[in-house]
C-alpha cells in the first residue's frame, strides 16, 4: 500500500515509533525490568497500537510484522535508552511531552486513514485512530500490571479521538486529503499540549467511590 | 451473514451489549476511572468477548468493528451510566444479576453458533461460546489490573460452558436449531441464577496455598 | 500443512503443550484460582504463545483453534494437575526445569519455522519464535495480574531468542532443515538450563529506580 510518494509519511511513522519506544523503555527501566523487559516494552509501546488496529480491521499480518524496519527502530531506540538511561532521563519534560504529542497525532491520523482505506465505517474509524495512538501505552501498562494511565488521567486518548474525528469529518465533507491530515494532527497535538500545560482532566463520575 | 429473519436475534444481541456495557461502566466508575475509562470499559466489557471470538475463528474484521451500531450502543449505555451513576446504582441486585445472566446466555449461544457456522470443531466451538460470554468481563478486569473474577469465583464461565455444550450437543443430535438455542440459553441462564441464589462455587485445589 | 512425516513433530508439540499446561495449572492453583481458573490458565499458558504467533503472522484461525487435540491435551493436563496437585508438586524442580526448557526449545523452533513458512522476514521470524515460546507464560502472568516474569528475571526469552536466531541463520546459510532445528533447539535448551544452574540474569539499567 506504500509508494515513493509515501516516503515522508513513512519517515514520520518511524519517528513516532522511535519516540514511543523510548517512552516504553524508560517505563520498563523505572519499573525495574531487565534488558529483555526494556526491549519488549519498547516494542509493545511503539507498535502495540498499530498491531491491534491492523488485527481489528482485518489487515493481518500487521504492518509492524510485515516490515522489519519498525521492529528494528523500536529495538535500537530501546537499546539506546537502556545504554544511556541517565542521558535520556535528562531530556527536559516539555521536549518529551512535545515529541510524544507529535507521535500521538501522527499515529491517530495515520490510523484513522488506514481504517478508512480498509472500508471501516466512520465511527469505528475514529476509534481505530484513537487505538493506534493509545494502544501501545495501554499494552505497556498492562505488562507493568497497572491500570492504563489513559483510562484514569489526562487528556490523552481524547486528543487522539479529536484528531481522528477531524479526519473522518474531512473525508465526509470532501476536504483535500493532505490538509485534512494536517488539521487532524494539529488538533490532536494542540489539545494534548495545551491540556498538559493547563492541567486539564476529564471528569469522573460524581459521588463517593466505595 | 444477517438477513431480515435475524432481526429478533440482532435486537437481543444489542440488548446483551447494552447490559454488559452498563456493568463495564459501573466497574470503571467504582475504580475511579475518568470519562474515557468509563467509555473504554463499557466498550471492552460489552464487545471484548465477541471480538476475541471473531479474531480466533478467523472472522476478521470482527462483527463489532464491521457494524458501528454495537459500539454506538456500548457508548450510549456507558454515557448514560456515567451521567446517572446514582440512579443506575439503585437498580436492585437481583435485576442486574438476571439481566447479566440473560446477556451471558445470549452471548454464549450466539458465540457457539457462530463458531459452528465457521466450521470450528465441537470442543473448540464450546470454548468459543464461553469466551464470547466471559471474554468482555475478563478484558475489563485486566484493564483494572485485577485477576479476572471469572477465574476465581462463582459459577459464571461454567454456566456459559454448559449452555454452549447444549448447542453443540443439539447440533450433533440434529435437534431443531431454534429449540436448541432456547434450551442452551435456558441452561446457561438458570445455572447462573440458581448458583448465585444458592452461593455455589467451583472447587479449588485442596491443601494450603503457599 | 501437516503430513504423515510430521508425526514426530506433532507428538513433540503435544508434549510441550502438556508441560506448559501443567505449569499454568500449578500457577493457578498457587494463586488460589478455582477449577475454571486452573483450566483457563492451563489452556492459556500452553497455547497462548502459538495463538498470538498465528494471529500475528496471518494464520487465522490459529492451529490451537483449528485442531481440538491441543485444547484437549491442555485440559487433561490441567485436570490431572488439579486432581493430583500434591503429587504434581512433588515433581523435583530439576525435572520440571528440564521439561520446561525442552518445551521452550520446541516451541521456539517450531514457531520460527512456521513464521518463515508464512513468508515472515528473518528479524520478525526470530521474534515470532520467541513469542511462541514465552507468549503463554506472559498471558498467564497477565491473567494473574502480575508483571510477566519473562520481562523481569532469568535467561528465558533470551534462550528462546537464541534458538530462534539459529533457525533463521541456518535457513539463510542453507543448512539442512532437520539439523538446523536440532541445533536451534539445543542452543535454547542448554542456554536455559545452564542459566538456571549458574544463576545467570540479564542486566538491568544502572542507577537507582525511583
Amino acid at each position: 500500500m506504500r509508494s515513493a510518494a509515501d516516503k515522508p509519511i513513512f519517515t514520520a511513522d518511524l519517528a513516532g515509533t522511535c519516540v514511543f519506544a523510548i517512552e516504553g523503555a524508560l517505563a520498563a527501566i523505572l519499573g525495574g525490568l531487565d534488558l529483555m523487559g526494556v526491549m519488549a516494552l519498547a516494542f509493545a509501546t511503539a507498535l502495540g497500537g498499530g498491531i491491534i488496529r491492523d488485527l481489528l480491521i482485518g489487515a493481518a499480518p500487521p504492518q509492524a510484522i510485515r516490515d522489519w524496519r519498525y521492529a528494528a527502530i523500536a529495538f535500537v531506540a530501546g537499546g539506546v535508552t537502556f545504554a544511556f538511561t541517565a542521558a535520556v532521563q535528562r531530556i527536559p519534560a516539555p521536549v518529551l511531552i512535545g515529541l510524544d504529542a507529535a507521535g500521538l497525532a501522527l499515529f491517530a491520523v495515520a490510523g484513522t486513514e488506514k481504517a478508512l482505506a480498509y472500508g471501516i465505517q466512520p465511527l469505528i474509524a475514529v476509534l481505530m485512530g484513537m487505538i493506534t495512538g493509545v494502544g501501545g501505552g495501554t499494552v505497556r501498562d498492562i505488562l507493568l500490571a497497572r491500570i492504563p494511565a489513559v483510562l484514569r488521567v489526562d487528556i490523552y486518548a481524547t486528543a487522539a479521538l479529536a484528531g481522528a474525528a477531524v479526519i473522518v469529518l474531512g473525508r465526509h465533507l470532501r476536504w483535500p486529503v493532505r490538509e485534512t491530515a494536517i488539521a487532524g494532527g494539529a488538533v490532536c497535538f494542540l489539545l494534548r499540549v495545551v491540556s498538559v500545560w493547563q492541567h486539564w482532566q476529564l471528569p469522573t463520575a460524581g459521588g463517593p467511590h466505595p
